[in-house]
């Protein structure tokens, strides 16, 4: 992408309304723009990202053998009130009145849709087990509406549900859903600490949060020093890590607490919603069952801020690659100079060719500012290409994290830009 | 996928509630379930093909250098107030007041919000022109839904907006569109005829819909001939091709009417929201000005069902290969055996890691049900394995469309999965 082209706009400034660095550095590298409180346009430089995370959540479900569907925004609170859950359907929730005077709501979570989808299509245990899922946008109409978009009210949300014949059964499932966030999280590239966790409204008794370690949390977490390092799944489960409400206090000085950002949060919750909605399938005997349910959120919106929380400095964002918006800037801080930019230009028509994918800083703007702008937002390799250089057929290339930098031939470029990761 | 692990329930009847054949389609090969009037969840087989097309849609705009962004479902009324739309948002338009009564309502279009967007970001001439485009689900509260996602209140739509500093450059990009939108429709595999058409009431003086030929339309159309057969884009735009209110009666021969179902639609309206919104760039002269602007939207989850309208049979759908939800169904006529068994698996398994799409009816049901299923859902190639040909070390290849099928031997298998069209 041509920077010219394409729609950016940084600021040099700390918007005065925005708290926390995440929420202060999307506004700066142009990811979102406020439209309403708590309601977020993503600009084309945070729908990558975002996407790239939804992308990889989706993988990941899809490896562990998760069903995608996709369910509306838009939902009949008539559902509720079979679960009994109308009541829930508190202030948080947009309610909706359409021209037919139909009592609508914006959906917050779809664990009564989803019965209702699994009743009318799953009539045997032969079935079973079955985790769908989907990712949309829900609302939750936050009182105060704060820090970007970790507490909006518009934000995307992985939502999956489980149903299995019996409580055996839904422990597996539990524990496939547990290891699927593991291989999700680990691949997005931040250390997530799964701890224990109440399951509060939605009922049932296993559940875990799933939470980025970040000064900015709004939850406090304990956990094994251990998940400082690098944790396999299988040790993660036998370590110690809980939630404030599961929290014992201990001597164990290999325990450490820190705040935490939940981006993920498993349950299971038994029969509470078969039961109520008469969702029965037959079991082998013939008899009529209710199935065995979980839900299972990610927050894929509120994970873009997280990741940045976690991983930023004083110059701007450092995102991990697998979720990086481009994986290179190409920096052109001669545009003056046509050999120069002619030189540029065919390095990047080269890189396109290639499917690598650039963000070619072609405009005008001085050199210093360019710089500050690729660190401002976070992509990982920049490739500097100035006159001095050129002249000797060389190029500077820096590592946005490090801030290191080393001088190349151009006869290592195709190299360079194919490796995943390059050496300083 | 195997059959046996997916989320599939296919009707044998056509469901009393439908009346157009795509609804029928739709509900039968289960893509689709309404949750309440006018509502839908879009079952695993029917997202797939609604994936497909968007990514169509979206590969095709950033190819004719258009930028995407995401835009919220929820907006403010007051950007409606400001432009003096306020009072085009009636009854279809669905009103909802937040938890401190501020009037919000779920998008049926976005001139407004891209127009408030474009305002805080962009201040000069030499950023245009620029389109920017989101693929997001809108509302539209529909007096009576009908026709499945033909005529539904919650859809997905692919809206762009443009902004050009003169009527001279507006022109070219909306040429520029009328490309990207033929382009597009080509690449879906529908016949699609762009006809003149009217404003209405978004206002301006350019304009054209994109139609799909159906016996189901709900619009008449009248047009050349000669887009019948293959046309490209440059003779479509000099061949006759009309809206019903904006054709004349004629005594040419050539002129053809039909049924058409709107699936895209252009629209140039100049500075009816850049004035009115004060969104205002400096020109090279310095003096500050007005964009002209154009909307440009593709119904994307209404051309799912305007290509079955399009494409089916008796026996169901016929998916185009580019929006197909598997390319091939891999179908075990014997699966009680459990060398034929085994042999399918291994079919399977090569197909999986050759990433080719497939879809391996693993179940027990008998033959004669699985071909009708197969048919139904419209999966274009179908690879039947039975004991018979397998102990001659056959298989059997059917084409959907013609019916037609041929035995081939296994070693043959390989190249006939990876080519992109088999003969028969």
């Amino acid at each position: 992408m041509r920077l010219s082209n394409f729609f950016l706009n940084t600021l040099k400034e700390k918007p005065s309304e925005a708290q926390v660095i995440s929420h202060q550095l999307m506004l700066r590298s142009g990811m979102i723009k406020q439209n309403i409180a708590g309601i977020y346009t993503w600009l084309p430089i945070g729908l990558i990202v975002l996407r790239k995370i939804a992308n990889i959540v989706r993988k990941n479900m899809n490896k562990y053998g998760m069903i995608e569907l996709l369910m509306p925004c838009i939902q009949s609170i008539d559902l509720w009130k079979e679960s009994g859950r109308g009541e829930y359907c508190g202030k948080e929730t947009l309610k909706i009145l359409d021209r037919h005077d139909n009592e609508l709501i914006f959906s917050p979570t779809c664990e009564e849709l989803i019965t209702d989808i699994f009743r009318s299509s799953i009539k045997s245990y032969k079935s079973l087990p079955k985790i769908l899922y989907n990712i949309q946008w829900k609302f939750r109409d936050e009182i105060r509406p704060r820090f970007g978009v970790l507490r909006c009210r518009e934000f995307l949300m992985k939502d999956a549900y489980s149903f299995d014949i019996d409580k055996e059964s839904a422990e597996k499932t539990y524990n496939l859903v547990y290891d699927a966030y593991y291989s999700t999280f680990k691949e997005i590239g931040v250390k997530v600490v799964p701890v224990r966790a109440d399951n509060g409204a939605i009922g049932g008794d296993m559940s875990h949060e799933f939470h980025v370690i970040a000064e900015n949390g709004e939850s406090n977490i304990f956990y094994d020093k251990a998940f400082l390092g690098e944790v396999s799944v299988d040790s993660a489960r036998k370590l110690y890590a809980a939630a404030e409400e599961k929290h014992t206090e201990t001597n164990n000085t290999d325990i450490v607490s820190s705040k935490g950002i939940e981006v993920g949060h498993i349950f299971n919750f038994g029969t509470k919603y078969s039961e109520s909605m008469k969702s029965f399938v037959s079991d082998s005997t013939g008899s009529s069952i209710a199935p065995e349910m979980g839900s299972y959120g990610i927050g894929v919106s509120r994970m873009v801020a997280a990741i940045i929380e976690a991983s930023h400095d004083e110059k701007g964002i450092i995102w991990p690659k697998s979720v990086a918006p481009f994986k290179f800037s190409l920096i052109n801080i001669h545009p003056q100079d046509e050999s120069v930019t002619k030189f540029a230009d065919e390095l990047y028509e080269k890189m396109l060719n290639l499917n690598i994918e650039v963000l070619y800083d072609d405009t005008k703007e001085r050199a210093g500012s360019k710089f500050a702008t690729h660190d401002l937002i976070g992509i990982p390799y920049h490739i500097i290409v100035g006159k001095e250089k050129f002249a000797e057929n060389l190029i500077e290339l820096k590592d946005r994290k490090t801030q290191k930098s080393k001088i190349v031939s151009v006869e290592n470029f195709d190299n360079i830009i194919r490796s995943d990761n390059i050496e300083f």
